[in-house]
Protein backbone atom coordinates (compact mmCIF):
# COMPACT_ATOMS: atom_id res chain seq x y z
CA UNK A 1 0.00 0.00 0.00
CA UNK A 2 1.51 3.23 -0.87
CA UNK A 3 0.63 5.82 2.15
CA UNK A 4 1.63 8.68 0.03
CA UNK A 5 -1.66 7.95 -2.96
CA UNK A 6 -3.54 11.04 -1.22
CA UNK A 7 -1.28 13.44 -4.06
CA UNK A 8 1.05 16.20 -3.34
CA UNK A 9 0.10 18.64 -0.77
CA UNK A 10 -3.16 17.25 0.98
CA UNK A 11 -0.42 15.30 3.85
CA UNK A 12 0.35 17.95 5.40
CA UNK A 13 -3.49 18.96 5.45
CA UNK A 14 -4.50 15.68 6.90
CA UNK A 15 -2.02 16.59 9.70
CA UNK A 16 -3.17 19.45 9.99
CA UNK A 17 -6.95 18.37 10.49
CA UNK A 18 -5.74 15.60 13.18
CA UNK A 19 -4.22 18.22 15.41
CA UNK A 20 -7.46 20.18 15.30
CA UNK A 21 -9.82 17.35 15.85
CA UNK A 22 -7.86 16.69 18.75
CA UNK A 23 -8.00 19.77 20.16
CA UNK A 24 -11.83 20.69 19.16
CA UNK A 25 -13.42 17.30 18.64
CA UNK A 26 -15.64 16.82 15.87
CA UNK A 27 -19.00 18.38 16.20
CA UNK A 28 -17.29 22.07 16.78
CA UNK A 29 -14.75 22.04 14.51
CA UNK A 30 -14.63 24.17 11.43
CA UNK A 31 -12.80 24.74 8.32
CA UNK A 32 -11.32 28.10 10.11
CA UNK A 33 -9.10 25.17 13.27
CA UNK A 34 -7.97 23.38 10.27
CA UNK A 35 -6.84 26.61 8.76
CA UNK A 36 -5.22 27.87 11.87
CA UNK A 37 -3.15 24.07 12.24
CA UNK A 38 -2.05 24.62 8.71
CA UNK A 39 1.34 26.56 7.88
CA UNK A 40 0.58 27.51 4.15
CA UNK A 41 -2.41 29.63 2.82
CA UNK A 42 -6.37 28.93 3.82
CA UNK A 43 -6.94 28.55 -0.29
CA UNK A 44 -4.70 25.77 -0.84
CA UNK A 45 -6.96 24.19 1.93
CA UNK A 46 -9.94 24.95 -0.15
CA UNK A 47 -7.96 24.21 -3.60
CA UNK A 48 -7.75 20.72 -2.22
CA UNK A 49 -10.94 20.19 -0.37
CA UNK A 50 -14.61 21.30 -0.34
CA UNK A 51 -15.45 21.01 3.53
CA UNK A 52 -15.01 19.19 6.40
CA UNK A 53 -16.80 15.85 5.39
CA UNK A 54 -14.09 15.07 2.66
CA UNK A 55 -11.65 16.07 4.85
CA UNK A 56 -12.19 13.63 7.69
CA UNK A 57 -12.38 10.96 5.03
CA UNK A 58 -9.28 10.98 3.66
CA UNK A 59 -7.80 11.83 7.22
CA UNK A 60 -9.67 8.04 7.85
CA UNK A 61 -8.01 6.59 4.79
CA UNK A 62 -4.63 7.91 5.29
CA UNK A 63 -4.35 7.19 9.14
CA UNK A 64 -5.44 3.30 8.80
CA UNK A 65 -3.38 2.88 5.77
CA UNK A 66 -0.55 4.39 7.77
CA UNK A 67 -1.61 2.16 10.49
CA UNK A 68 -2.18 -1.23 8.61
CA UNK A 69 1.85 -0.51 6.48
CA UNK A 70 3.02 -0.46 10.33
CA UNK A 71 1.69 -3.03 11.04
CA UNK A 72 2.54 -5.63 8.12
CA UNK A 73 6.06 -4.22 8.84
CA UNK A 74 5.96 -4.77 13.15
CA UNK A 75 6.90 -8.07 13.77
CA UNK A 76 8.99 -10.71 12.16
CA UNK A 77 6.75 -13.52 13.29
CA UNK A 78 2.69 -13.23 12.86
CA UNK A 79 2.41 -13.85 16.60
CA UNK A 80 4.57 -10.77 17.23
CA UNK A 81 2.17 -8.58 14.56
CA UNK A 82 -1.03 -9.60 16.17
CA UNK A 83 0.84 -8.26 19.79
CA UNK A 84 2.27 -5.04 18.34
CA UNK A 85 -1.91 -4.55 17.24
CA UNK A 86 -3.29 -5.58 20.50
CA UNK A 87 -0.25 -2.93 22.33
CA UNK A 88 -1.13 -0.48 19.70
CA UNK A 89 -5.23 -0.69 19.65
CA UNK A 90 -5.61 -1.53 23.45
CA UNK A 91 -2.52 0.32 24.84
CA UNK A 92 -2.80 0.33 28.78
CA UNK A 93 -2.81 3.78 29.20
CA UNK A 94 -3.97 6.37 25.98
CA UNK A 95 -2.04 9.68 26.16
CA UNK A 96 -4.50 12.88 26.36
CA UNK A 97 -4.41 14.03 22.91
CA UNK A 98 -4.72 9.94 21.59
CA UNK A 99 -7.41 9.94 23.97
CA UNK A 100 -9.14 12.90 22.23
CA UNK A 101 -8.10 11.91 18.93
CA UNK A 102 -9.97 8.55 19.56
CA UNK A 103 -13.74 10.45 20.79
CA UNK A 104 -13.51 12.65 17.60
CA UNK A 105 -13.11 9.40 15.76
CA UNK A 106 -16.51 7.59 17.73
CA UNK A 107 -18.26 10.58 16.90
CA UNK A 108 -17.14 10.69 13.53
CA UNK A 109 -18.43 6.92 13.13
CA UNK A 110 -21.66 7.37 14.84
CA UNK A 111 -22.37 9.69 11.70
CA UNK A 112 -21.54 7.18 8.97
CA UNK A 113 -25.63 6.71 8.38
CA UNK A 114 -25.53 9.97 7.45
CA UNK A 115 -22.79 11.14 5.52
CA UNK A 116 -21.81 8.94 2.28
CA UNK A 117 -18.52 9.65 2.28
CA UNK A 118 -17.91 8.59 5.77
CA UNK A 119 -19.88 5.53 5.02
CA UNK A 120 -17.45 4.39 2.19
CA UNK A 121 -14.37 5.38 4.72
CA UNK A 122 -15.43 3.35 7.41
CA UNK A 123 -16.75 0.10 5.09
CA UNK A 124 -13.19 0.49 3.22
CA UNK A 125 -11.43 0.57 6.61
CA UNK A 126 -13.49 -2.75 8.07
CA UNK A 127 -12.67 -4.54 5.03
CA UNK A 128 -9.38 -3.90 5.11
CA UNK A 129 -8.57 -4.37 8.64
CA UNK A 130 -10.27 -7.48 8.51
CA UNK A 131 -8.10 -8.43 5.62
CA UNK A 132 -5.32 -7.36 7.17
CA UNK A 133 -5.92 -9.55 10.52
CA UNK A 134 -6.53 -12.43 8.23
CA UNK A 135 -3.57 -12.49 6.40
CA UNK A 136 -1.58 -12.25 9.26
CA UNK A 137 -3.55 -15.42 10.51
CA UNK A 138 -2.93 -16.95 7.67
CA UNK A 139 0.60 -16.40 7.46
CA UNK A 140 0.44 -18.03 11.04
CA UNK A 141 -1.26 -21.10 10.41
CA UNK A 142 1.18 -21.66 7.16
CA UNK A 143 4.22 -21.01 9.24
CA UNK A 144 2.93 -24.11 11.68
CA UNK A 145 2.96 -20.75 14.48
CA UNK A 146 -0.82 -21.64 14.92
CA UNK A 147 -3.83 -23.82 15.14
CA UNK A 148 -5.09 -24.75 11.48
CA UNK A 149 -7.99 -22.47 11.93
CA UNK A 150 -10.82 -21.04 9.74
CA UNK A 151 -8.86 -17.74 9.05
CA UNK A 152 -12.61 -15.67 8.15
CA UNK A 153 -13.83 -16.49 11.15
CA UNK A 154 -11.30 -16.20 13.52
CA UNK A 155 -10.40 -12.49 12.05
CA UNK A 156 -14.31 -11.49 11.94
CA UNK A 157 -13.52 -12.70 16.17
CA UNK A 158 -10.70 -10.50 16.50
CA UNK A 159 -12.08 -7.98 14.75
CA UNK A 160 -14.93 -7.17 16.83
CA UNK A 161 -13.33 -7.89 19.58
CA UNK A 162 -11.08 -4.97 19.20
CA UNK A 163 -13.86 -2.51 18.28
CA UNK A 164 -16.18 -3.66 20.90
CA UNK A 165 -13.24 -3.14 23.15
CA UNK A 166 -11.89 0.22 21.97
CA UNK A 167 -15.87 1.68 22.30
CA UNK A 168 -16.69 0.61 25.97
CA UNK A 169 -13.36 2.12 26.69
CA UNK A 170 -14.77 4.94 25.54
CA UNK A 171 -17.90 4.88 26.90
CA UNK A 172 -17.80 3.18 30.32
CA UNK A 173 -16.07 3.68 33.58
CA UNK A 174 -16.21 0.74 34.74
CA UNK A 175 -14.40 -1.05 32.23
CA UNK A 176 -10.92 -2.03 32.99
CA UNK A 177 -8.20 -2.22 29.81
CA UNK A 178 -6.75 -4.74 31.92
CA UNK A 179 -8.80 -7.12 32.11
CA UNK A 180 -10.08 -7.12 28.45
CA UNK A 181 -6.24 -7.26 27.76
CA UNK A 182 -6.15 -10.59 29.61
CA UNK A 183 -9.08 -11.75 27.92
CA UNK A 184 -8.17 -11.25 24.96
CA UNK A 185 -4.40 -12.77 25.39
CA UNK A 186 -6.58 -15.53 26.67
CA UNK A 187 -8.26 -15.97 23.57
CA UNK A 188 -5.82 -15.67 21.66
CA UNK A 189 -3.96 -18.15 23.49
CA UNK A 190 -6.33 -20.37 23.21
CA UNK A 191 -7.66 -19.82 19.23
CA UNK A 192 -4.20 -19.70 17.48
CA UNK A 193 -1.12 -20.05 19.23
CA UNK A 194 0.33 -22.92 19.27
CA UNK A 195 2.90 -23.93 22.33
CA UNK B 1 -34.82 -5.03 38.81
CA UNK B 2 -38.53 -3.09 38.49
CA UNK B 3 -38.31 -1.29 35.32
CA UNK B 4 -41.41 1.24 36.48
CA UNK B 5 -39.18 2.42 38.92
CA UNK B 6 -38.97 5.68 36.37
CA UNK B 7 -42.08 6.60 38.41
CA UNK B 8 -45.75 7.35 37.26
CA UNK B 9 -46.06 9.60 34.10
CA UNK B 10 -42.69 8.79 33.20
CA UNK B 11 -43.21 5.89 30.90
CA UNK B 12 -45.37 6.94 28.35
CA UNK B 13 -43.02 10.26 28.17
CA UNK B 14 -40.33 8.15 27.52
CA UNK B 15 -41.81 6.12 24.71
CA UNK B 16 -43.49 9.32 23.05
CA UNK B 17 -39.10 9.95 23.11
CA UNK B 18 -38.10 6.24 21.70
CA UNK B 19 -40.69 6.97 18.99
CA UNK B 20 -39.47 10.61 18.36
CA UNK B 21 -35.96 9.20 18.39
CA UNK B 22 -36.86 6.55 15.71
CA UNK B 23 -37.70 9.18 13.20
CA UNK B 24 -35.61 12.57 13.72
CA UNK B 25 -32.61 10.80 15.00
CA UNK B 26 -30.01 11.92 17.95
CA UNK B 27 -28.92 15.00 16.55
CA UNK B 28 -32.11 17.20 14.90
CA UNK B 29 -34.64 15.68 17.93
CA UNK B 30 -35.95 18.39 19.78
CA UNK B 31 -38.26 18.35 22.83
CA UNK B 32 -41.09 19.59 20.31
CA UNK B 33 -40.77 16.53 18.12
CA UNK B 34 -41.06 14.53 21.55
CA UNK B 35 -44.05 16.39 22.69
CA UNK B 36 -45.87 15.20 19.10
CA UNK B 37 -45.65 11.89 20.07
CA UNK B 38 -46.63 12.16 23.63
CA UNK B 39 -50.63 12.06 24.11
CA UNK B 40 -50.82 14.58 27.16
CA UNK B 41 -49.47 18.07 27.90
CA UNK B 42 -46.11 19.37 26.88
CA UNK B 43 -45.87 20.97 30.37
CA UNK B 44 -46.03 17.73 32.08
CA UNK B 45 -43.37 16.42 30.12
CA UNK B 46 -41.10 20.07 31.52
CA UNK B 47 -42.39 19.25 34.83
CA UNK B 48 -40.63 15.55 35.18
CA UNK B 49 -37.65 16.98 32.13
CA UNK B 50 -35.21 19.97 32.00
CA UNK B 51 -34.07 19.09 28.74
CA UNK B 52 -33.59 16.17 25.83
CA UNK B 53 -30.15 14.91 27.62
CA UNK B 54 -32.15 13.93 31.07
CA UNK B 55 -34.68 12.29 28.94
CA UNK B 56 -32.29 10.19 26.77
CA UNK B 57 -30.27 9.14 29.89
CA UNK B 58 -34.00 7.64 31.60
CA UNK B 59 -34.58 6.43 28.07
CA UNK B 60 -31.07 3.98 28.29
CA UNK B 61 -32.00 3.25 31.47
CA UNK B 62 -36.03 2.40 30.72
CA UNK B 63 -34.73 0.00 27.60
CA UNK B 64 -31.99 -1.73 29.76
CA UNK B 65 -33.44 -2.92 32.53
CA UNK B 66 -36.66 -3.87 30.13
CA UNK B 67 -34.10 -5.78 27.96
CA UNK B 68 -32.25 -7.21 30.88
CA UNK B 69 -35.49 -7.81 32.51
CA UNK B 70 -36.50 -9.86 29.56
CA UNK B 71 -33.23 -11.84 28.86
CA UNK B 72 -33.65 -13.61 32.99
CA UNK B 73 -37.07 -14.93 32.05
CA UNK B 74 -36.13 -15.56 28.01
CA UNK B 75 -35.46 -19.29 28.64
CA UNK B 76 -35.33 -22.45 30.32
CA UNK B 77 -31.66 -22.96 30.60
CA UNK B 78 -28.78 -20.56 30.55
CA UNK B 79 -28.10 -21.48 27.26
CA UNK B 80 -31.75 -20.75 25.81
CA UNK B 81 -30.80 -17.45 27.20
CA UNK B 82 -27.32 -16.61 25.88
CA UNK B 83 -29.15 -17.58 22.18
CA UNK B 84 -32.10 -15.55 22.68
CA UNK B 85 -29.15 -12.65 23.98
CA UNK B 86 -27.35 -13.32 20.59
CA UNK B 87 -30.84 -13.36 18.58
CA UNK B 88 -32.06 -10.03 20.21
CA UNK B 89 -28.91 -8.12 19.90
CA UNK B 90 -27.91 -9.58 16.16
CA UNK B 91 -30.92 -10.40 14.76
CA UNK B 92 -30.70 -11.16 11.07
CA UNK B 93 -32.86 -8.43 9.63
CA UNK B 94 -33.40 -5.39 11.59
CA UNK B 95 -36.87 -3.63 10.83
CA UNK B 96 -36.27 -0.03 9.70
CA UNK B 97 -37.33 1.63 12.74
CA UNK B 98 -35.28 -0.66 14.78
CA UNK B 99 -32.34 -0.10 12.71
CA UNK B 100 -33.15 3.93 13.78
CA UNK B 101 -33.28 3.32 17.08
CA UNK B 102 -29.89 1.66 16.57
CA UNK B 103 -28.24 4.76 14.74
CA UNK B 104 -29.61 6.66 17.11
CA UNK B 105 -28.02 5.28 19.98
CA UNK B 106 -24.76 4.67 18.43
CA UNK B 107 -24.82 8.60 17.75
CA UNK B 108 -26.04 9.04 21.61
CA UNK B 109 -23.22 7.02 22.55
CA UNK B 110 -20.46 8.44 20.93
CA UNK B 111 -21.61 11.81 22.70
CA UNK B 112 -20.83 9.81 26.39
CA UNK B 113 -17.13 11.89 26.71
CA UNK B 114 -19.11 15.09 25.99
CA UNK B 115 -22.37 14.61 28.62
CA UNK B 116 -22.32 13.39 32.28
CA UNK B 117 -25.76 11.83 31.96
CA UNK B 118 -24.82 9.61 29.23
CA UNK B 119 -21.87 8.85 30.67
CA UNK B 120 -23.40 7.40 34.06
CA UNK B 121 -26.23 5.54 32.11
CA UNK B 122 -23.64 3.79 29.70
CA UNK B 123 -21.07 2.93 32.51
CA UNK B 124 -24.40 1.45 34.30
CA UNK B 125 -25.16 -0.02 31.09
CA UNK B 126 -22.21 -1.94 30.78
CA UNK B 127 -22.24 -2.89 34.35
CA UNK B 128 -25.46 -4.50 34.16
CA UNK B 129 -24.98 -5.73 30.46
CA UNK B 130 -22.00 -8.05 31.39
CA UNK B 131 -22.74 -8.57 35.23
CA UNK B 132 -26.34 -10.16 33.44
CA UNK B 133 -24.17 -12.12 30.89
CA UNK B 134 -21.72 -13.49 34.00
CA UNK B 135 -24.45 -14.25 36.20
CA UNK B 136 -26.02 -16.95 33.07
CA UNK B 137 -22.87 -17.86 32.19
CA UNK B 138 -21.97 -19.14 36.36
CA UNK B 139 -25.46 -20.44 36.33
CA UNK B 140 -24.65 -22.57 33.27
CA UNK B 141 -21.24 -23.79 35.20
CA UNK B 142 -23.00 -24.60 38.02
CA UNK B 143 -25.63 -26.80 36.55
CA UNK B 144 -23.04 -28.39 34.57
CA UNK B 145 -23.73 -27.46 31.33
CA UNK B 146 -20.86 -25.10 30.67
CA UNK B 147 -17.47 -25.58 30.93
CA UNK B 148 -15.78 -24.67 34.15
CA UNK B 149 -14.61 -21.28 32.85
CA UNK B 150 -13.54 -17.99 34.24
CA UNK B 151 -17.15 -16.09 34.41
CA UNK B 152 -15.51 -12.44 34.45
CA UNK B 153 -13.09 -13.49 31.76
CA UNK B 154 -16.12 -15.11 29.61
CA UNK B 155 -18.38 -11.88 30.13
CA UNK B 156 -15.61 -9.57 29.12
CA UNK B 157 -15.08 -11.09 25.67
CA UNK B 158 -18.80 -11.70 25.03
CA UNK B 159 -20.18 -8.53 25.75
CA UNK B 160 -16.72 -6.88 23.78
CA UNK B 161 -17.62 -9.35 20.86
CA UNK B 162 -21.73 -8.10 20.61
CA UNK B 163 -20.53 -4.56 21.16
CA UNK B 164 -18.27 -4.69 18.31
CA UNK B 165 -20.23 -6.76 15.98
CA UNK B 166 -23.43 -4.32 16.28
CA UNK B 167 -21.16 -1.11 15.73
CA UNK B 168 -19.84 -2.58 12.54
CA UNK B 169 -23.08 -3.68 11.67
CA UNK B 170 -24.12 -0.36 11.69
CA UNK B 171 -20.66 1.21 9.95
CA UNK B 172 -19.57 -1.45 7.15
CA UNK B 173 -21.33 -1.95 4.51
CA UNK B 174 -19.27 -4.95 3.90
CA UNK B 175 -19.69 -6.60 7.35
CA UNK B 176 -22.41 -9.78 7.05
CA UNK B 177 -24.29 -10.66 10.44
CA UNK B 178 -24.70 -14.01 9.23
CA UNK B 179 -20.85 -14.41 9.25
CA UNK B 180 -20.92 -12.55 12.25
CA UNK B 181 -23.43 -14.85 14.16
CA UNK B 182 -21.57 -17.72 12.59
CA UNK B 183 -18.58 -16.57 14.42
CA UNK B 184 -20.04 -15.81 17.86
CA UNK B 185 -21.78 -19.02 17.68
CA UNK B 186 -18.44 -21.13 17.20
CA UNK B 187 -17.08 -19.01 20.41
CA UNK B 188 -19.83 -20.11 22.19
CA UNK B 189 -19.58 -23.89 21.35
CA UNK B 190 -16.03 -24.14 21.89
CA UNK B 191 -15.77 -22.06 25.04
CA UNK B 192 -18.98 -22.16 27.21
CA UNK B 193 -21.17 -25.16 25.82
CA UNK B 194 -20.92 -28.52 26.47
CA UNK B 195 -21.32 -31.60 24.60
Amino acid sequence: MDTNELGPGKEEIIEATYRALNKHGYSDLTIQHIADEFDKSKSLLYYHYDGKETLFADLLQYTTRKFLDELQRSGETPKEQLDHLVDRLLPETIEEDRYSAQVALLELRSQVPYVDVYAEQYTEIDRLFKGTVRDIIEDGVEAGQFHDVDTELEAELLVSLINGMRTRRLTSDVFSVTDAREALSDHLDRRLYLE
